[in-house]
């Protein structure tokens, strides 16, 4: 049997490049975001970059290619004079969702663009990176912002773009590895659920919209919010406890889930959280490191809204709002917490010392995404940014194991649709008091 | 040509029958509920009565049965004694959607029932009606809580009976009337839209739950809610203002819309409010008297939420959320307004003398259908009414032209799917202060 | 429980009526067919007669109108100077797939037409044939040939008509009966299949259009085929023997299976004929009287063509030819047999006295449905009746047990497309020699 | 604008190696067949080699992999002791549609298999044909005439992958051309038709199945046809020719159709043969030399059964039978005409000196594809080739310019349904004498 190329370490040089907010200069953050993309994809081939394994997840390749069309339209086109535009067929097929930039490539065909090829991809992220860099020192504030924007944006494929790929690996059935990871050494389980109560009364929750910080328009404006007295668990659900929720019939029973939840169920046939599998008669589950044995002592990932809320339901409680949510997270400083460019593999990792909200897994609140009050989108084509999907979805809050460190915060706002499963999703409950 | 039948009048005796609020006893609200039905189906033909027209709507003989089979199993059959059943192969037939009832007609194959007959059904009515009648001055608190229910499920599904043939009236390419109407009297245009300005704070908003009014379970608990300064408008959008939305292209740009609305209008090729056609270059509207020329002073109605929210975009507002529309509406009357009992034809009809804010039309809310903090669903089959139904769908409040009056009342919150138009859905705007 | 009205006993006046082209004169026979018709639809509810149970099904009273349309626009429209059409807009509910006679209402939709109701079309078929038997003697030739091809499409429809009640009333959880038929008496299982020898050569099949016998345009023009030696069995298969192929896994090997019947049979499920069910252990179908126990000695019915192919291949033989079948048939009397006006139920029987080939099941020939040689279309609207469906599908032979008697002939092609069975379809063997 | 890498040119070796039926031995057929996968192979990336662009079509891989397991699998796995498989894991990626040969990967996921690359599925190719020419000389005769079969089967997906990667290319906005192609000289346009006259009678078709020359089991066995007096074409239609259609509204006429044609063309918005579009006013074609205008002296190609049959509909004649093809193509060397391995490029060419019956487009014929009388399936996995196929598609004769020289004759039955048209397609008309 042939020797498969066995799967490369995580770059180490990454670690470092994942970090860029510690830097001053925006140069610096420029240069390190979009390394830092290049680094992620470095394992693949030109192949893996070009598949597009559902309408919901775009091609390795798509997400190169668009965080740069983002930075070449937004800046360079717009606000740097003699710019020379790298393919005038290119936004067509790499504009994402912007109705306002015209015509797109219909996203579910998005995995046909064979051509141009990942290589050519790479010239064109070193085309315009020269350009935009060269460029800064002299650009308009209103053009640093949208450079700053795109910063954010890339780091939000970047997590796309691992999730996507492990999503395409998965259809695989030889179950490729991207990176290869160390033997885990067991842990200790984490002990039962802690609860924080509050007491309830007017918080405020919110992005500011301050200078120095910066935040997704939909995060703001900070506004008050009315909590009711309740309390919010100290961790998030583990392996080992949604394995107990199956084991006492969790997907079978129809009293635990909402209607649409339940119709998920039958129609797709679900009986377990995304990449799990039965080998043996015991629970793997498939990651960036191919398939490995469950480890209970693990936050529980790749479930749904309905699957969360239906767990929830099964424990007697709830899921929290996304304003208890913030208002718990808000004392705890975003930047620790297993993200992206810790040292290990990427995945979710049993945690000792919480109570910890950053990090790991999404965590599905009982909210739905909708506008906060005083919300308005920034006008022009940037502005479609948020506001337009603010229908059908829930809001997410804390990052992932596959959020850049430094991305994450308490006021972000995540948003999926309830079926949708394939980030490293989780579950965090609450309950009143 | 032969000439159809003419369409009868809508019945006068009905008209009395439809205010069964107005009745002291439980005896004579039962038997008022209960005639209603029958006199909203007394123009049916079987056909007509059997009929699905789409999955989101059931027949007229299908409502018919299952409000009565509600009465027969969660009162008859669990609390009367000696109870014999109908027959025991209809509840599989006549269940809508209580899992915990057991195995279920699938909901797409009820149109497939011809047989029992409409007048089958009607001698189950009658059956089911003689033994709750005479059962109800013996039955226990609990099952007399039961009955109330099934008087508010019974009005739920006569405002469902009557858009459901509505629907299915408009899929005849000979757009039969259900019942004729006298010839309109025009009217005056209603004056500009006013602003009711409220200065923010905490509301008490919900049900309390006393014992003396009814209200379904996801209208409490009564709580606090937070408001923001904000004004909402004191009418609601006419169909004249709507035709200038159409006139200024709102259906054709994506701008205004939420982008699951805008994707639905592509789709489907929506370019109006359902059931409205051009002919000769006039807007027309089919009813349930036919086709009739649009009348410009009348509210807008069948416009789903993405039309709404796009509405209100388009016209630099938005929509209220329940919580501004409770605050507003609490003062108002509910017993006011164009109900289904009213002595003209069920439509929304122009207002001369407003604020006023029960009948005519329901109106989408910008709130997602989500529980209240501190919500639990009642125990048993029951409690599946309507907690489960909390993802993906959008609140209402008001009540419209196919309610019967003494239904509505402020704090009720109705539910659809933001695609969803074919009830008498309208729109008030709101906007921040 | 309350006893629904007993199913009616098959009306003996029908009977009489089912023998149409026993009487000399073109008067009687539009009379006779006519009737018999209406007497197919006696039994039926407005609600019975209004609902379309899939696509490939009508209602009842699209049945009785459509045939009506036909020679209301193709006998007197055309025809019949000063003839007053019945209903100007019914053109539009009734034409089948006439392209060349204008728009159509959607033929998924044709159960949404409530009204006009079953009464009203009885009206019309009334007007018409008022119209059509007053007209008769003064009619053009070329007229009275459309009235001849009338009454042969209006029993096309009177079996249409019986088979999608049938498939309407297997789609009730109930499970009517349309007619109640006599408790069975035991018979004999037949002997073992004989096999009728053929030497080959060139026979001559096909109608040839002799003025005084009707055919079909697709059934000439007559003209040589050749066979090779084959034979062909003298009875088809029974309901004991389709038992013993499921019994040995028939459905469960793809061996036996054409891939395109393979895929069928995994994507719909299928594991019995259609109409087939287990209960307590032993197989019964449900027929025009309801659900009984199976007779092992009758012939199967209800299977598609991919199911007699894979039967044929399990038995290592294969489907006749069309042209070896109507060789072997040329011989027999086509007015012998079960057919539609029998004096018992609608539904095969078992045979003492073989080899017949005509009645009881529609049998599948391995002939895909294509032109003959010198075939050509009549011109006009009425051309379109066979010609355009020559693609895709499979030619039966024979009638069956819902054919009127005198409609089958040697000569006569049905066809079907493969996966199609709710028809009485059945399987003749053939084998090579 | 950056320029990418020129499209290369066909390349030269590959023309000699494309004659492979020239060389005498067993050894060289082999190599020259798998060679000539290589070369049609090697323009493409790793990802243009990976993806699938519909149901219909697979990856090049795909190809490349699954025509290597066949050997593997029914040659050096069943005939070669100690042969090691080269990866156990690959037959269930690799198997198309053996049912027996075991579980296989689901059709329409064969895009997502990114690993193993294209250069590893160079290695697989390597490792077999290193162990299937040694084995070569010691192979029985049941064993080499397996090989043989191998190397006609590979000779057919040699068509599909250049045909695939056609419809691949085709999807991508960039229309990408596989080759280069020399500037068209202007030709003379071909005469009007002529017609080749026959007077009918006895005639022998199909396969002989003599040892010397191949044939698959489906062009067996050799019998007796009955031709009826008719004309068939001397050549096939033009592009010139399939234009006027147009212009004369020829997708717009449901007369001409048959009607799931009229029902294709309408859903499918199809107004003219894949792969055409206007610019400026202009028929151009998309091929494997990238966009071009059309060559109205050419054969049309890439159109469907329906169209094929409309437009001999439209020209008031119709399609030849597969016997009518087969005895007037009986004369001519199938080794002469525009193969894959001519000089040009793969694209149908204008012709001068006909009638000729090889090369160019496959012939859509009227006859459905049934087997012939006498036919067997082979026993055993391999026999799954052809009969089960047999079903729902026509007849295709004569070879086209995608097809390697030597893979043609007068009996070879290729089959697609009527919808299909992404290979070289085209049409021959016939008519009735």
């Amino acid at each position: 049997m042939p020797k498969a190329a066995p799967a490369p370490a995580k770059p180490a040089s990454a670690s470092t490049a994942r970090s860029p907010n510690d830097r001053s200069t925006l140069h610096d953050r420029v240069a390190g975001v979009r390394s830092l993309s290049l680094a992620l994809a470095a394992p693949l081939s030109d192949a893996d970059a070009t598949v597009q394994s559902m309408i919901d997840a775009s091609p390795a390749k798509w997400h190169l290619a668009h965080t740069t069309w983002f930075f070449e339209t937004f800046v360079l086109r717009d606000h740097v004079a003699g710019y020379r535009q790298h393919d005038e067929r290119w936004p067509f097929l790499f504009n994402s969702y912007y109705e306002a930039e015209g015509k797109r490539h219909a996203r579910d065909r998005r995995g046909m663009v064979t051509r141009p090829t990942l290589d050519e991809v790479r010239e064109y992220r070193a085309h315009v990176d020269a350009a935009l860099l060269a460029a800064l020192p002299t650009l308009p504030d209103a053009a640093r912002d949208l450079v700053v924007l795109g910063c954010h944006h890339e780091e939000q494929h970047q997590e796309l773009l691992v999730t996507d790929i492990l999503h395409l690996f998965a259809e695989n059935p030889l179950e490729p590895a991207l990176w290869r990871a160390p033997r885990k050494v067991p842990v200790e389980m984490p002990g039962p659920i802690g609860w924080i109560a509050h007491d309830g009364g007017v918080v405020e929750i919110g992005h500011g919209g301050s200078a120095e910080d910066f935040a997704f328009d939909c995060e703001g404006p900070r506004h008050q919010a009315l909590l009711l007295p309740h309390a919010i668990a100290d961790r998030t659900v583990t392996n080992g406890e949604w394995a107990a929720f199956i084991a006492d019939g969790g997907y079978r029973d129809p009293r635990h889930w909402l209607s649409d939840g339940w119709a998920w169920v039958k129609a797709d046939a679900i009986d377990a959280p995304l990449y799990w599998e039965q080998v043996d008669g015991a629970w793997t589950r498939f990651g960036l490191d191919g398939r490995r044995a469950l480890d209970p002592a693990a936050p529980v990932t790749h479930v749904s809204f309905y699957e969360a809320d239906a767990y929830a339901s099964w424990a007697g409680v709830r899921l929290p709002t996304e304003a208890e949510w913030e208002a718990a997270a808000a004392g705890h400083d975003p930047r620790t917490g297993n993200f992206m460019d810790d040292a290990g593999p990427v995945e979710p990792r049993p945690s000792v010392d919480r109570p910890a909200f950053f990090g790991d897994v999404w965590e599905w609140t009982g909210s739905a995404y909708r506008p906060y009050p005083g919300f308005t989108p920034v006008e022009g084509a940037v502005g479609e940014y948020n506001g337009k999907f603010m229908s059908g979805q829930f809001v997410l809050r804390g990052g992932s194991c596959a959020t850049p460190r430094g991305h994450a915060r308490a006021s972000y706002r995540n948003f999926f649709y309830p079926h949708q499963r394939w980030q490293f999703t989780g579950v965090r409950l609450a309950k009143d008091l």
